[in-house]
This record gives structure tokens, sequence and C-alpha cells, in this order.
């Protein structure tokens, strides 16, 4: 409402009230134009009403929401379903243009601001997040893998003799799969056994780099965030080696965001060797839905040029939601998240040890990986052959997610690669175990129904009495849960494998 | 509710009414089981109450919306914001997984219901359109471009050799950055002028096959959509030159479902000779928000290759748009569409005649473009220089979008390459002239609005009395834009040339 | 977004799309600075995003939207759902004071406004609806038969004698109810048949109006919309009683809003001699849900008293709904509503005749009544007993709602009154009948499925076949309806002498 | 979905992960079967998920959301705006029929159950807060004062002679004018002065009764939740006065239940004496818009008695607010927010008193009151004339909502009525005094505040400073609110007055 408008109100009520509501808009005003003018994260989280009237004040600059418009082009943001426009506030142009995109859209201005606003409020949280000297980032709606790919057809351009990709084995397949859809190969080094932990083969990269020649090596391709016993790569001594050699370091970050170490990690290898782009997940770091990831990196202008090879136009999707997201928990609520995310991890893990310890199991020792777990099966896999896998249908039937089953000897064949002992980022790891991550937005009870449920699962797999009487299960789990998990089980026994990945 | 449920209901209120609900719920079920039985679109649009029922109950076999559910995992599908839960009608998990876009995921049935249920409709739709042999497709949630790409990535591991990819040329940006990306030559072949037309030089394209040599040609890249004069190009003759060589052919059909012309011409190529696959956009053809593609073909097993190619999870958010959409207009109201905008095309048309020639300027001749029309500007190019690009100026200030001026002798550098008469699909085309479409979802409005714009704008360039007082203009405009027009004229004349792509 | 928000825009996008986005922003707030200023309906209905914009602009006016409020209050706007307030559009204030419904809130500016604003265009389109003096009206968050209640009960305190409401007889209890609930005795007086109609015994009303005596006579409560055969009651001549006998008089005008006639009616009655008050349902001329009413009249201060009557705070929820809904239509959408319920009632009566004359059946001859038609069931009623309500019970289960069959001999007692006939207006109507009325909002393919199924009914009813197979049925109802039907009609026989009121 | 869609599903995506979806809706419809059955309050709430689901059930009951309706009468549940459908879920045919308002509607099964419900889920709450043997209550869209109107309506029709209501005086208008509108001749007590506390004169109660003559008193129509120092009515003596004269009894409990002392008074009075009815606020208590009260009493056919005194049907919009915050909350969230109301209140009175201290005035002893307190402004009032006023103005425009200053010696007339001391409950308090109330829903914030605001108001008035420097005024403040305040103050200054109540 503009001044003429409240000048009309005033006649209606009283002027005094109005005028107070006037007052009272303009503190919505007064955020929405520090957001615009600094492009910072607020400290304090907005209200809804303060961001629906944010969005709904972008989205009517865009062409398609103009009252006198008149459209005779091939794109004009028309809408058939009014339950997509609304759900999508109206923004239905995209971002980005053909050429880039970060790139301004005529048609489309609001929708240009989000995205502007969108990568400069995610810049903002990713230092916050423990990388400082961070220069450029921007959001793609596309997942971790599919951008990680961007990065290295990017890199193409730059390395015409490049065929390789030295990449510290890590058995997650879109990782994998990345290197292989950008047309590189592979160089898998296998990690090194210290302790329980899996780290990198620092010397057998080097030795791989210098065999090669760093010319036909297209990139290192390192990881941060991983499963248990698996920890981050060494960061800082790879970003040395890619320096030395000149070769261009692509980390894999992709829910590391969440974990100050992680993030410590990429600060430290960009200040003392080379770290070209860093990815991360959307979804993973930020409790939004799975489709975007953000590509950040230390030189401005290699992560524009990584903007300009995407093709054409891009879903604003993962922007809006990430931009939401942010502005609703303000850099306190994400601090705030952080934080308990710590927390629940130590919490997760005393109550693992004391569970394992219980069944005469162990908690894996691997102080460097700071999210994920894992916990010994040695006494199932005694047992008998297919107690593992059962264990992990068990789980998922009592609708346990996320828990994941390592056996031994898994052999698995992708893209015409054959790993062994796959998904545990080792041919021969000495046992099978069980994994359990703390994430961001984990609860307590999340912890205490996993604590609860893995123990009447291990008790039951043991005793081979998968069918006795669980009198004391708390109710609802009574009626829904464990009827359901009776005959899900052998259904799902087979399936399982195929469920953990 | 379950039968339990409405047996206590009925002891609330009536039975007889509590059964007549009942029934009445059943009419809903029965719309809901045909769907997934069938997995076409159905006749009738559904109504919002059984769309968003059928959404809720797909969205609570979602692992993130299990009431008992614990979450150990890195990846849970929690949210942070309500607002963005709610947008996405808590599909939180994407689609696909590490592997394979179109892969089912055990932790989010209902997700992957959702994924699978819009591809079967997509294809339902494809070949309602046109294409009635296509035989499988998938939704992407990338822009055309990218999926260009990534059937150009796919074709790689095929074919070792190639270097190259053959493309009559196009002037839009991202068809050809989706070859450069992709980290290929793009070999263009200039096209001819047949009489206003601009069409496929088939002997260029067979004679650089046979330069070139098959083996080294990654594949032929050709387009439907397109603004004229340009027209389609010859696939049919195109896919015949493809099967004689072996070479693969991949069509870019960007706004092509709306026209049974684009979609004749793909039916043709495929049944007399070779194409691989057809790129589609979801917003151009189906009034959605940018950021989805649907890749399909005629082989099953190449189209799962090249979904098997994208690593990683993705969005679900362009296939749930597609949903909606299709299920609330149905097929019915989907042909509706097509047919409204056959006639607008023609409206256009007329309309676009008449005016033309008050101002002794021509529509040109392009009866093989259905789609795009353009209409000469050679009184104004020869008026003064920049003339023609101020009329695009001030269309676009009087909020006309879409319509675009091509000046002559304009030149760009993409990627570096150098195009000369860029934007006009040519190096020297007779004549400057303005282009408008007729686009899915047009309505008379946009065509009345636009003709009386275009009219005041060439009278004022013409006149140079862009003051004038315009006084049987509609009111609306008067105060708003007509007076933004004054302001923005001379601002945007410079920006301008960027605006029109 | 104000001024400095813009400016901060520039700088991020370029400053000519934003200043076009800044401009198209002003057409909204035209839009809303005229609506403001001039209280009238928009001509043209508005789009979403211009109501949404001018709901969250008066929502952000209210007190419990400040961002800086502290409340300390015992009734402060706290809402504990987010869904509730989201559905309110976080107007939780209410409208009106402890004094008045009227009156402007300190509390709630935007509130308020909403009230006043509501109130405006309500009166404006009961002008356009055919009532061109009317003084003033205002939305009461109770259904018709209390707000006459209301009325009734604002005159006690001017007629301290008067105990009687005279009432020409119409059979829908709550226009009696509200009488009794006043605490007053209503005066019934029985219709006169005059052909096929119904109407007012004028005579009958005098002579009773001298009997009791003028002051012992709180008013004369007459009726417009009624089911056929009764047809309005005669307004001009009831009114001219009122003005020379000095008796207030009060109209029910339940869903008369949507039938020129009716309002023709009233506007004659004031303008010859004295109506004090028009009472209408929102739900049944406004399309919105039912709980809202409005009391409008010829003299603004009666009006006001009336307002002043309500004790306290009231729901601005019907308020909402009717101004949503209004500024979605525009008052030319609203006349169209109108214009399509005309045909809609002569394509029906059409459609009835034909059909009844097939049956041996009569159209009754009602040219009075412009909503409602009757229907003779002569030959049901001759064939056994129950055939009528078993008629009516067949068409209920078969989903054809609001049509009502009125037996022969129907007796009932409200409140201490017995009615002999009831349902039928009279005590001895010559036959039993149903009826079918043409309301705003009834689509062709209503009166088309209503034929149909009345059609099949009365077939069945007829042979009491009803199991008989029904080959031609269209699909949907196969499956739905017809199995549902068979179930149902035995149930519901006892019960649907209860449903048809 | 039913069993036929989920085998559909089965065969689209792994039938194991679909037996999973379908174990997992199980829970949700378990919770729905547990509320249909029970008809009480969850206790732990449910999530959004389940409660959409819920009220989608429901609404696909309602025959305007029948897939193959056809309505042909005058009142079919039709809706002109999609967002209004949305809002109010699809349930538009509001709750009761002609004859009652708590009857089941033939035409909507589905909003027939929800009113059922909803009145059940309020009765269990009752209970809950202490009132643990009411019988019957429902749910009315009328705000408290419409609300006891409609109580002594009904009573009139058992009282024929009754011409008189006994009311110990409240100054709050809507309760006085609940009286006017239904016709009764109020008949004030005046309170008197206990210590600080205005309490009831049962002497002069019980005096007038005599006086008057029982069967000349419709009732005694008493307060529990009020302003201090005025505290609840005495009402175990007047239930005992009741009884032994045979009078009815009302209650005005209208933000009691959120007060375990105030459900103790009236349990105990229907206890030991007369309690036909009390009736409380929605929003007050329910944190609910505005608009909708309960009636309740321990007597089931009274109740229905009024129930069945609404004429007509009613606005289901209340009814659904407090189901769809009932069941997000739970039995447990309820409790929560009642034990933090009453905290709220010690932490309030402990810094309200220590406030009061520093300048020199005093918390005034009113220990019966559980929600409402006072601080004398004693040295104000010395100062000058208008220094009461204007702190009231001052804390208005700084966003402190629902404070209330109340000066000495006003007077205001009411319906006719003149009341010596209004707002302060006697004609003579002896002194002026500050209310602030501790009501559910309360944020330690907003005593901070309070407190904060209070303080420099104080500091302002006294020393007539309003215009220092505010340096340690928190920032957002700085900006908006002071600036406002500034501009304001004198504005207001004589509107004041009218915005306290």
């Amino acid at each position: 409402m503009n001044r003429e408008s409240f000048a009309a109100g005033e006649r209606l009520v009283s002027p005094a009230y109005v005028r107070q509501g006037y007052e009272a808009r303009r503190s919505h005003e007064h955020l929405i134009r520090l957001l615009l003018e600094k492009g910072k994260c607020p400290e304090n989280g907005w209200d809804e009403s303060t961001l629906e009237l944010f969005l709904h004040e972008l989205a009517i600059m865009d062409s398609n929401n103009f009252l006198g418009n008149c459209g005779v082009g091939e794109r004009e943001g028309r809408v058939a379903s009014a339950l997509v426009a609304r759900r999508h506030y109206r923004f239905i142009h995209g971002i980005g243009r053909s050429g880039d995109i970060s790139a301004v859209q005529p048609k489309a201005a609001g929708s240009s601001l989000l995205n502007k606003i969108t990568n400069s409020l995610v810049l903002d949280i990713i230092k916050l997040a423990g990388v400082h000297t961070v220069a450029n980032c921007f959001v793609v709606p596309m997942a971790t893998g599919m951008s990680l790919t961007l990065c290295f057809l990017t890199l193409r351009h730059k390395r015409p003799k490049a065929k390789y990709i030295i990449w510290p084995r890590i058995d997650q397949k879109s990782c994998f799969k990345s290197m292989i859809t950008a047309g590189f190969e592979p160089v898998v080094i296998e990690n090194v056994l210290e302790g329980d932990e899996l780290r990198t083969d620092l010397k057998a990269v080097e030795a791989k780099v210098q065999e090669l020649g760093p010319d036909y090596i297209l990139c290192i391709h390192s990881t941060t965030s991983c499963f248990a016993p698996r920890v981050p790569d060494r960061l800082e001594e790879l970003a040395v080696i890619c320096a030395n050699y000149d070769i261009p370091h692509i980390v894999n970050n992709a829910y590391g965001v969440q974990s100050s170490k992680c993030m410590h990690l990429i600060q430290q290898g960009a200040r003392v060797g080379r770290i070209d782009a860093f990815v991360q997940s959307l979804d993973k770091n930020f409790m939004v839905p799975v489709g975007g990831a953000i590509i950040a990196g230390f030189n401005d202008s290699f992560i524009q040029e990584i903007s300009k090879m995407y093709p054409g136009r891009a879903s604003a999707s993962p922007s809006l939601d990430v931009l939401i997201t942010l502005l609703s928990l303000g850099s306190n609520g994400y601090k705030k998240l952080l934080k308990e995310r710590k927390e629940m991890f130590s919490y997760l893990s005393n109550q693992i040890k004391k569970l394992s310890e219980a069944y005469n199991e162990r908690l894996l020792h691997t102080p460097h990986n700071p999210i994920s777990l894992a916990v010994t099966l040695k006494t199932l896999e005694e047992h008998h052959d297919k107690a593992v896998t059962q264990l992990g249908s068990m789980l998922f039937t009592r609708q346990v997610s996320g828990a994941r089953v390592v056996p031994l000897g898994s052999v698995q064949t992708v893209s015409g690669y054959t790993f062994r002992g796959f998904m545990s980022h080792t041919n021969n790891y000495p046992c099978a175990y069980l994994n359990a991550a703390s994430a961001i937005g984990m609860k307590m009870q999340d912890v205490d129904l996993f604590i609860k449920r893995l123990d009447k699962c291990l008790k039951a797999v043991r005793k081979e009495q998968s069918k006795e009487s669980d009198d004391n299960y708390d109710k609802i789990e009574d009626v829904d849960i464990e009827e359901m998990a009776l005959k899900l089980d052998n259904v799902l026994l087979d399936t399982y494998q195929d469920a953990s990945s």
C-alpha cells in the first residue's frame, strides 16, 4: 500500500491506528532493506509474515505477474495450474539465462534478485561455518554428483590433455559416476588402515601423479564427509600436492557444511595448498528437499566459469527453498542447529558404545570422522552368513532409516569398475559393521528410538527368536510397526542389499 | 479413514450420511486406482480435492513422514522450514538414487511412485501429441540445454573416437553451449534461404559427414522449434543420413510438443531413419515453472542408459509440477490447449499481416514454422540506425514480453565461436525483422494488446514523436505503463540487446 | 519494499529491470488505492497476486503481527497453530468491539479496514443487484435466522408493548425460530392459492393488524425467496400497510440478492411504503461458506442501531470470505453469475417441463417465483403411499442434492406450533410435488445430470423395478453411485424425511 | 488409496517399499480411529500430516465435494473463489441445521462429524481444565457476549415472568450489553472493597433477590475472569443462593478456562449450588481467532435447549480452528500452555512489583485474581491531570498492547445506564492504576519488553522529557518504534480513552 492508500485508510478508520499500522509495516520493510543492502543472513530468523511479504514483493517484479503484460514469446512464464503457481510463490521464470546460470533475466527482475540474494546468503553461511576465505559460490539445481560433473566439464576446457581423475576411494556411487559421466577415467587410490580408520594414502596419490604425468590428470577429487570407518581425506596434504604439481583440486564436501571439522579442512587446504572448488549438497546441510548443491571456491573467476558452463536456465526451486530456510532460521538458528548436531553426535556415540559393549561388540575408534560412527558386528557375522543383512532388514522394517549394515566380502561393479568390499571403502575391512550418523536436525528422540530398536533387533537376531512377544514395546509400535515388521521381514531380506545405499 | 473409523463415525452422526460419504470417497479412490493401474493421463482433469488427496497419500509413504520413524543416516528428509515442507507437499527425498535418476528409493516409496507415474503420464502425452511410437522417456530436473549435454555425455561412452557434433545453425545460446559443455566441437552447418525461409542444408550436412568421417562424429544435433524465418530442420532427411552413416541423432525439440507439425517430423524421422533421443522443455510445453526437461526416445535401453548417466538424486520439483498440471488438465484439457494455440497462431498471423501492411511492411512467408512469425522492419531500418533496437526497447518497457527485434549485422562470439548475423540464424538475412510467437497458453487478449502496442510504437518510432499525447490509450496503461515507458526508454536502449535473448 | 530496498536491488541486478518491476508493483498499488478511495467493487476481478498482497498489507497493520509488539492483555491475537494463522491470513482480532460490531479496533487497524471495506463493497453490490436506494448495511457472522433475531431484538427496545410478529407463512424452520428465539409470538398468516401459486393474503394481514393493534405488533416479517409454489410476498402492499399503521417491516431476503425480481420487490416496497431492514444470506448469494448474513436497510441510523446491538467482537471469517470473493469476481464477474443463473433457470424450467410431460406430470405455473420450480408428483402419489418419499430418498442416494419432495399431509410441530401440510407453506396443497431451484453458480451439467437421474428414478419408482440393470448409465456412476444407491435406499427411506429440510 | 491402488503401486515400485508405505499410512489411520472412537483430545499433538489427512477425509464426505454430485437446491455449498474453498479445507456447509446448531446435516456428513468431534474434544478439555462434572457443551460461532444473550433468550421461555438479571458489576461493555440485547433489565450489584480487592456483595445480591421476587429474576449473571482489582465472583455462595431461590445461574467465564482457579470455582459452585451454564471465549482460552465461544453446563438437556434456540446453520470456522488447535497441541500441549501461563503470572507479578517499588508505586494485593494484576499510579495522578491517560497512550504507541490505565472519575453511559468510575468496577476506587495480565500464550519476552517500556514511559512521563535520547534502546526500536512514538503520541492522546477497552 502506498501513501495514498494509507491516506484513504485513515478516512475509513481512525488515523492514529492506521498510522500505527503504517509504522509497523516499516519494521518489515526495514528487515528487507537490510537484507538487500548487506546481502547477509539476518542474525535472527524472520517470521513468516515478513518472509512472505518479501517473496510476494519479489514475485510481482517478474513479468509473468505484471498486470498489464502481454506475452508473445515462446517462454512467458504462463502456468496452467493455480496449485503450481502458488507453491512456487509465482516465481515461474527460473534462474539464469542461456549463457549463465547466475545471469540476470530481463523478464524476471524478481527471480534474478532472489537468485543473487540466495547466493549471497549461502556465501555468508559458508564463511560462518568455517571457510572464511571463500570467494564466491552459487546454488545449482542439481544434486552433488551432477554438480561435480559440471566442475569436471569446466576443467576439461582448461586442461585439454587430461584423461584421468585421481580419486581416493569412497564407496558412494554418485561420486564415482560424476567422473564417468564427465567422460574421465577415475584412478582409484585405495585407503590405508590406521587403527580402525581408513585414511588417504598420500604416497600412493603422489606416486600416481608422477606416474601418469600432471598434464594428463584433470584433477584430484577428494572427499570430506563419509561413512566411518573411512574419515575425511587429508585435505591439507592433498592440496599441497595439487599446488606443487599444478593440478586442480575438487573437493566433494557433500554433507560437510554441518561439521566445523570438514569446513576447517577445506579452509586449511586452501590456505596451504590448492583447492579449486568444493561442492556441497543443499538438502544434507540445510534441511531442504533433495535437488540442489552449492559450488564454491576461492577464485571468483573460476566459479564464474563453472556457472557459465551450465547451458540454459534452471529451476529456482532449490534456491527458493534455501532462501526461505535461511531467512526463517537466521544465522543464530543455523548455528544452533550446528551446535545441537555436535551434541547429538556425542550422545549417539555414548549410547552406541554402551549398547555395543552389552553385546560384546565395539564402537570403532574413528576420531577423525565428525559425523558418522561404526560399530562392529563381529558376533553376528560369526553367527551365520546372513545375520548381518538380516539385521539391516529388521531395522529397516522397524522404521529405522539410515542405519546401514556393511557385511564383509560384498563385490560390486559400477560402470565397468569392480569394487571388492564395496560399501566399506576398502577391499578387505577386518570386520562387518553397522553405521549410524548424527546429521543436522537429528533429535534425541531419534537416538533413543534407534538404540531401543537396535537392542531389540540384536536380541532377536541372536536368539533367532524374531517372533517372541515384545511386551514392553511402546504402544504405537505394537500396533503399527511390529505387526508390519513380522510381515515384511522375509520379503525384505532379499531386497535389502539394494536398500542400504 | 479406515473401516473402523467410518464405523465410529456412524455412531456420531447418522449412519446413512456417513455411508454416503464413504461411497463418495470411493469415487476419488477409483480415479487414483485407474491412474496407478493404467499409468495414463485421465481424460478429464481431476479436481483439486482428488489431486491433493493423492499427493497426500503418496507423501505419507515416504519415510520422513512416518510417524514412528527414527533417522540415523546422513540424509533423512528432515526439513527445517514448515513453509518449505508444505510447498513440496512433504516430498523431501527427491527422485532417483546414486545410480539412476529413474531408480526406486527404499526410503521414499511415495516419491518413487510419483516419479514413475509422472514419467508414465508424460509418455502418454507425447504419444497423444503425435509421436506414437515413442518407447520411453523421463523427466529430468534440468533445462533443455543441460539435458542435451547429458545425452551427448552418454553417447561419448559409446563412441570413443567422436569429437564433433554436426549442428545445423540455430542462434540460441544454450543449444550451442550444450555441446561445448559436453566437451565436443560443434560443426556449424549454415542454413539455406528458400523463399523467406531458412532451411537445413542437407547437402552440406552429408558433405561434412563424409569429410570428417562418421566415427569422429558424436551425432547430428537437429532442431525443431525455432524462431522464424528459420523453420524446423528437415528431420526425415537428416534421420536418413544418420541411419545411412550409422550416426546417432539427437533432436532439440525444445518447445515442439505443443505443435503437431514438430511432433510429426519426429515421428516421421524415426520411422524412415534414425532418431536416438529428442529433448523437450517442461516449462515451454506444459506451462510449468522453468527447470525441467523430458528426454525421450524410441529405444528403451538407450533412454535408460541416459537416465543412469545422471549421477545422484535429483529434485522432484519439476516432476511434481508436471504431474499436478497434467492431472488437473486431463488429456482433454491438454488437447484443448493445443487446439487453442493453433487457433491463436492463425489469429496472430492475420493481425500482424494487417498491421504490417498498414506500415508498408510484410509478414514473412514461413509456412513451415508452426509457432513463430516474423515481420519485416525494412522501413525502420532505412529510417535510421538504431530505430530497430529502439522499437525493441519500447515494446519491452510497454510490457510486451517475448517480442524480439532482429537488426542486421549483429555479430556475437559464443564460447570462442563467432556468429555473423547473430539472432537471425544466418550470416546475412535480407532484412531486419520482428518476431512474435503463438505459444501454448497464449490468449486473444495477448494478441490484441500486442498489436495495439506495436501499432503505437511503430507510429512513435516513425514520427520520432515518442512523447506525443496518447489519448486513446486504455486507462490502466495511462497510469502505469506509459509513465514507466517514458522513464525507461532511454535507460533501456543500451541494455536492450542483451535483453532479447 | 521501500525506495531504499529498490535502490539496493538495482545494485544487485540491472537497474532497468528493477525499475520495471517497481513500475509493475505500482499497478497493484493503484488497484488497492482505488478500492480504498472509492469503496466500490472493482469492475474487473483482481488476480490472486493483488488480492494476497492486499490482505498481507492489511494483516501487518494488526498489532498481533507487529514485529516489536509485546502483549500484556487478556486478548492479544495469539495463535497456537500456524495452520490456523495461515488460513485466516493472520487476521486474528476479529471485527468490531464490545460496543458495536462495526466499530474500529485500536489493536487491529487492518482488520478494521477489512471490515469497513467489506461492508462498503457489499453495499455497492446490493445497489448493483437492484436495491439502488439502500442506505447502509453490514456483514454479520451469523446465519440469516440469527440475524433476523438480532433485528427483532433491536426493535424490542423501540416498541416496548410489542408481543407479536405478523408472519405470512413460509415453511422454513429457521425463519420461524428467529421469532421464537427473540421472544415473540409469531402470528401465522396462511397463504392464498392463486392458480398454482401461494401468495400473501393481504386482507388477512391487515385484519390481523387491526385485531391485535399496531402497538402490540413488533413488525411484519415478510419473505422474498422461497420454494415454489409459494412465491415472494407482496412486498409493496405489505410495505404500504406497514407505513399506514406505523409498523416496522423486516424482510427475509435469504437468497434473494441473486434475483433481480426479489431485489426489485424490496426497492419498490421501500419506495412506496416501509421496509426497515432486509436480511440476506452470504453463502446463498455470494457462494461462500455458510455462516454470514448481510443486514441492510434504508435508514442509516436504524442499521447502526442493529450493529450496536451485537454484544462483543465477532468472527471476521465471513467478511474475509466475501471480500476475497467479490474482489476476485469484480462486479462484472458477479453480474455474469447473475445472468447465468437466470439463463439456467430457463433451461431447468424447460427441461423439467419436458420430462414431466413424459410422465403425465405438470410443471406448476409459478411465474412470480424467479428461483424455485415445482413439478407435480400426482401419479406417484396415487401409486402408493410412500412412493413420494421413496423418490426423494432415491435422488438423495444418487447424489442429487437439494431436490426436495413434498408429500401431502405432513404435519410438524415447531417450538410448540403445529403446521399442517408442513413443507408446502399451506395446510392443504392440491398435490404432492418435487422442488428444484436454479441458484447462483448452477451449471448446465447440474441440470443435465439432475434430469437424467430424475428420469431414471421416476422410471424405477413407477415400475417398482429399482433393481433393474441400468446399462446406459454413465460409467462413473456405475461404479460409485448406483452401487451405493442400492445399498442405501432402504437405510435412507426412514431417515429421509429429516433430510429434506 | 485403497487395496487395489496399493497393489498397482507395488507393480510400479518395489512391493516391499510400497508395503512399508502402507503400514506407515496405518499409523495415521490409527490415530484418526482412536479420535473418532474415544472422542477425546489425544495426549500428544498430531503432526500436520495426520491433521490434514483427517480434514481432507472429512471434507470429501460433504456433498459439495462429491465428484458426481448435482445440486438443484438453493444452498449447495458452491464456492466462487478457490482461495476461499482452500482456506476452509473445502468445508462449506457450515454446522447445524435450521432447528439446531448441533444437528447433523444430511448434505454434509463430514462437517457434521467435524462439529461433533470438536464439541467432544472441547468437553474433554473443559474436564481436564478443572470442571470434571460438566455434562455437555457446544461451540457456537459467536463471541462471548452474544452467546450469553443466547443463554438468556433460552431462559426466557422457561421463566415467562422474568424481567431482571442480577449482575455483580463488571466493567466490560459486552457483558452488560448481552443482557440489554436479550431484552432484560440488568440489576447492577456494586462490589465491595476488601483490602485492595473488589468482591461480590453477597448480601446485596440476596437482598435484591428478595426485593424483586425470584420469579421476576431471569437469572444471576456472574463473572469469573476479570481485571484486577476486581476478582472472580464468589461463585459458590452465589450458586447456593440460586439453588435456594430456584433461580438460574449463568456464569461468564470469558477467559477462565486457562485458570485452574476459575475452573475450580465453577466446579465447586455446581457441586454445592446451582450453575446452569458457563460461557467461555474460544479465542481467549484456545489461542484461535476471535469469533467463537463454548456454552457448557451440567445439565445435558438444558445445553441442548440452548443449542436448539440458535435458528439456522452457522459458520464452522471457529469449530475448525479449535479442532485444528487441539489436535495440534494434544492435551499435553494444552496442559503445558496452562502451566507456562501460571509461571508467567508469577514472573510478571514479581517484575511489576520490583518496578513499581522503584517508582514509589505498589502492586495491588489481589490474591484472588489469577490472571490480571494492577499497579497503582498514585504518583502520576498527583502529578497532573492527564498523566495517567498519557502513560496509556505512550505505551500504546510503543507497541505495548493490552496494558490498560484506569484513571479516576471516568463516567460512561452504556445503553442508557450510567457507570461512575467506569473501567474500575466500582464508583470510587481509591486510586488510579495500570492493568497487565498473564494470559495463555504469553512469553517471557512479552514481560521483559513490557517492563522495559513501562520503565521508560514512567520515567518520561515523570520528567516530562518525552524527547530525551534513548541510547540504550534496542536497535529495531530505534528505527521503528521510537520514531513512531514521537509522531503518534500527540495524535493518540485524544483517541486513547477509546482504545483501552
